[in-house]
């Protein structure tokens, strides 16, 4: 199964201003957050990237993304109706490809050589399926995302064979629905903003915009579950959603903590520290 | 002495897209760096802002502005013809009153419960002249800086009569006309980029227009402190050069550590500092 087309979602209403951020790169380079994003999927031998926005974004992003211009395709998600709808948009793109999907709000930094999108799609090109990177996450943070339930893949630490899918699931649905053997207490496989997806995926998505309205792509996914192999995967790293308050900040530092700055980026945290309790008001 | 009017530059070819960055201020909430400037500009009893832009970028602005649109009046610098130049663009909205002028390329967190541009506004108006915000700054920074030499006014601390400005003075050039006693050793008076200027400033200015190229305001205050009385006010507080190499993060961790959320921060700070340790690479 080979992956070569990418598409990064940032119609969201609330998620538009984001990948226009400025930060500065694991390699102490200052770029926008799409440009780290663009440069995530091209680590993992993306050769295509379509970028869905909403209508009248298209020349932000087109400098956003600054000499990774060319490599890009703009879809313009006319009707506000959900991140479904939002995938769906970019089916004339993808046809009958499985592709690489990103989330515009987040960004990821991966805690070995391998970018979490390198690791996603390997996991993809291994078992020839779907595939949705995960992250263990405490209950207290469900309601900020999706979650699946599922069975370890035999011998295969950190793969699961999807069973369930639930859009922001309550922790009485995630505890009887969602417990994964294996997870620390009160913890569950939530969704790290990074899929391998299938066209199936397009055709289920197709039937959720029959009915009027805005659709997840969970609601997708679960269905997704029944029909396919589909698999989730721990990345090794972390995601970073800069969309929540003091996301920026969290992605910065995470960025700056594990790349060549990490020493200048301490000496500033130490000095703000030290200043801090200097300039206390009395 | 009134000041009741405020200019805000932010037509700088390197740094039009930083006033419309994202961050959280000192009472957690999210915002761009412009809006946060522009309160404060308000908190030091300003009611009407002008906006030097480049052609174009009014509209992003304008958004970025929020809810302070309607206090804004937008003035473009047709010529990239320099600081002084953008400065001078506002001259037919400052007519003939004194005014407040700030960089859009600064934030600044106060020490005191006042903030910079209030106790800046309040020395202006004790004197009733011309006065710059000044920070003791170290030899190694005067590249980035315009300087300023004087004596302190008598029983005031913190205060000075300007003699001399330069615009990024060689540190040969400081030590020979910019010592000015009492700073530690190797520092200088530096500007803060918040200043009160008179409408002199902008005769001087446009004296320099009439010569080809681009021009500094520094030059204009070197002439002005030989004209009219000119102080130099250090403000209890800080500086954050947002346009630096993580000159937003560290503008964003400087508010939030002295603001409501510095808890809930020092606590993300703790926490990616004891993850970093975990994920590091093998």
């Amino acid at each position: 199964m080979e992956i070569t087309k990418a598409v990064i979602t940032a119609a969201g209403r609330s998620q538009r201003a984001l990948p226009l951020q400025t930060l500065v790169d694991q390699d102490g380079v200052t770029k926008t957050a799409l440009a780290i994003l663009i440069e995530e999927a091209l680590s993992a031998g993306i050769e295509e990237i379509a970028l869905v926005v909403a209508p009248g974004d298209r020349e932000a992003f087109k400098d956003a993304a600054g000499g990774h211009a060319s490599k890009l395709q703009f879809l313009e998600q006319t009707d506000p109706r959900g991140f479904g709808h939002a995938v769906l948009t970019a089916r004339d793109f993808t046809k009958a490809d499985p592709f690489l999907l990103l989330v515009g709000d987040h960004l990821y930094v991966s805690s070995i050589p391998r970018s979490c999108a390198r690791q996603l799609v390997d996991v993809a090109r291994t078992y020839h399926c779907a595939v949705s990177a995960v992250q263990p996450t405490h209950e207290s943070k469900l309601p900020n995302y999706g979650a699946v339930g599922g069975r370890l893949l035999h011998g295969q630490q950190g793969h699961y064979d999807i069973t369930e899918v639930i859009e922001k699931p309550t922790p009485t649905e995630a505890e009887q629905r969602l417990l994964v053997p294996g997870l620390r207490a009160g913890n569950y496989l939530c969704f790290f903003g990074m899929h391998v997806l299938t066209p199936m995926v397009l055709e289920l998505l197709q039937e959720d915009a029959q009915s009027p309205g805005t659709f997840t792509l969970s609601s997708a996914l679960a269905r997704l579950a029944q029909r396919e192999r589909y698999l989730a995967f721990e990345a090794r790293g972390r995601r970073y959603d800069i969309g929540g308050r003091y996301g920026l900040l969290n992605a910065q530092l995470a960025l700056a903590l594990s790349g060549k700055d990490q020493r200048e980026v301490l000496e500033l945290m130490v000095d703000l520290l030290a200043n801090r309790q200097l300039n206390r008001p009395a």
